[in-house]
């Protein structure tokens, strides 16, 4: 069984400082290994999770993190760690401010995907690893990767990154206001909210069109079914349920800040950050039915580090689900992650 | 000046009767009329709006309805209601019961596209008219003609049904069901949350681009604007705005029953509906961007009615505008309307 571990990577008096110049002390990161770091120290695999994920990578990721796996933790060391501003263990806003004893609520400072990356590199530093030989991760996860690339060159040998972005539309960025703006109204009954239009927008319509149709619930064909203004469609159904188990595990100030930080995220703004990147070579995959970081994100990310000298190539993978697709096995798209990870 | 009017079509003492058996009274009526009714009764023209328009067309669809315009007001007598359910003075859930002397609230019978036409009709009576020469109306608007031309053959000559959907996918009515559970929470709140949200969905990403990009409010190019987690970027400034005004003239009840009539509309579900409505003349309208009722669902009306031998034709225009299209003009579309009504 693989346990969450904890690690305190910054305290009070010596704390981590923002790229907002901001300081946050003490941060405490959960994470979890799988795996045996080589003699030589060469083969860590680091995964980064994505908005809501935690670090148990073998069980949100079971198709892809474990033995004879993609991500094979039979040859690799994986590393993953749940990241700063979330609520499964590494310090966010529901922690408590040592300045008073308090959590830190709305206190919080705004963190950046460059600040995600801080806390994992000292992690590393923590567990005695130099060099990454690879980084694979999903949505934000991948975001995470790309921005390691260009702020540590060298340390992270190669990149998949899954269903990311470097630019989110203003159709993302409102969507996840309003999921912000009802967290803010009421944050409990707004999170559940929040997670059901979030999950629209992680599924294709077809896909929804496949899982549900336009059925209701109760036996099929019963007749005389009663309309009501209440939930009657399954899709209802199968959303308020998501809505409530993620009510039991999300934090809601953590869901506003995690998605803030993606709101701003626009790294190939800065004009040498694709250059600092090249050193790491890259695997980026889409989804043909992504319609939050759908096939454009991707061309974005590799048209600016091939501008840049980067070794990367791009794989659009045809699957029915959506933006969840990085979370499923749709064909073709663990095999890109398996042989990237096994090229020289 | 075009002014509202009122009628009371129906009564406590002889109510409608709705489709679901129960029964409504009085029901008033709030309609404008634009043009002269010609001797022979043969020039009336049914404008039908969609989910939260009201009787004053010429406001909300100024490049549509007036003096020279696509529904020429010189030539054709035009009529517009407010609908059944609404909240700009026809009866609806905000009404007083005269059973209790209170408003209806959630006891307001759960209403149908067909009850909707119903009351229509029963205006039609009202003024002394016995036959449409047409009814234009874009999404709720155009699946209320759809409905009246089955409900009533031979009533409504032709119809031009813009952006019109007559089967809700999983995903539309996932989304209304995100944005009914937010009204259910929190009335004003939620409603403010459900237009922001509806607004969304009824422009498409690239429009949004075009009007705001990424950026952030003050003065362009303002260095060091700081990072928030409320309100910064423009298309959240504009979403804000637009939920507010929603707010002000329009009722959360209201906007409970009819989404939620949108989602059972399914009239091809009955096998002979195709056939009844075949005597109108149909001419279909979408947006190639419109990714609430796309073309897709224009394309599942067109095949129902030609297999049952209507006159249909089917039109797809190129516009950036998403759903919203239907209330402005992009190139072609107005014409289509323009001709459609000048044939013989």
């Amino acid at each position: 069984m693989t346990a969450v571990r904890h690690a305190t990577l910054f305290t009070e008096r010596d704390p981590l400082v923002l790229a907002s110049g901001a300081t946050l002390g003490p941060v405490e990161v959960a994470f979890a290994t799988y795996g045996e770091l080589s003699p030589a120290r060469d083969n860590a695999v680091f995964v980064a999770h994505a908005l809501t994920g935690d670090a148990l990578a073998h069980e949100w990721w079971a198709s892809m993190v474990g033995p004879g796996g993609p991500v094979d933790t039979d040859r690799f060391f994986v590393v993953c760690p749940n990241l700063l501003g979330g609520c499964r263990g590494t310090t966010g806003p529901s922690s408590v401010d040592p300045a008073t004893g308090e959590p830190y609520g709305l206190d919080f400072p705004l963190i950046s995907v460059a600040d995600l990356v801080a806390v994992h590199r000292a992690l590393l530093a923590h567990l005695g690893i130099e060099r990454l030989f690879a980084g694979v991760g999903g949505s934000l996860g991948g975001m995470q990767l790309l921005q390691w690339a260009a702020d540590a060159p060298g340390q992270l040998g190669r990149a998949v990154l899954v269903a990311a972005s470097a630019r989110l539309t203003p159709q993302n960025i409102a969507l996840s206001h309003v999921a912000r703006r009802a967290i803010r109204q009421d944050p409990a009954g707004g999170l559940a909210l929040a997670r059901m239009l979030a999950h629209i927008t992680y599924v294709s319509d077809a896909g929804l069109e496949a899982k549900f149709g336009r059925a209701r619930r109760g036996a099929p064909g019963e007749p005389g079914k009663e309309e009501t203004l209440e939930t009657d469609f399954e899709v209802e159904s199968y959303l308020d349920h998501q809505g409530e188990v993620f009510v039991d595990r999300f934090d809601p100030l953590s869901y506003l800040y995690l998605t803030r930080l993606l709101d701003y995220f626009e790294p190939f703004a800065d004009p040498g950050f694709a250059a600092r990147a090249a050193g790491t070579r890259f695997r980026l995959i889409s989804f043909d039915s992504d319609w939050r970081f759908g096939t454009a994100h991707s061309e974005l990310i590799e048209r600016n580090l091939r501008a840049a000298g980067a070794e990367v190539d791009r794989h659009e993978v045809p699957s029915p689900w959506g933006h969840d697709s990085f979370l499923l096995d749709p064909p073709g798209y663990l095999d890109l992650v398996r042989t990237f990870l096994s090229q020289e």
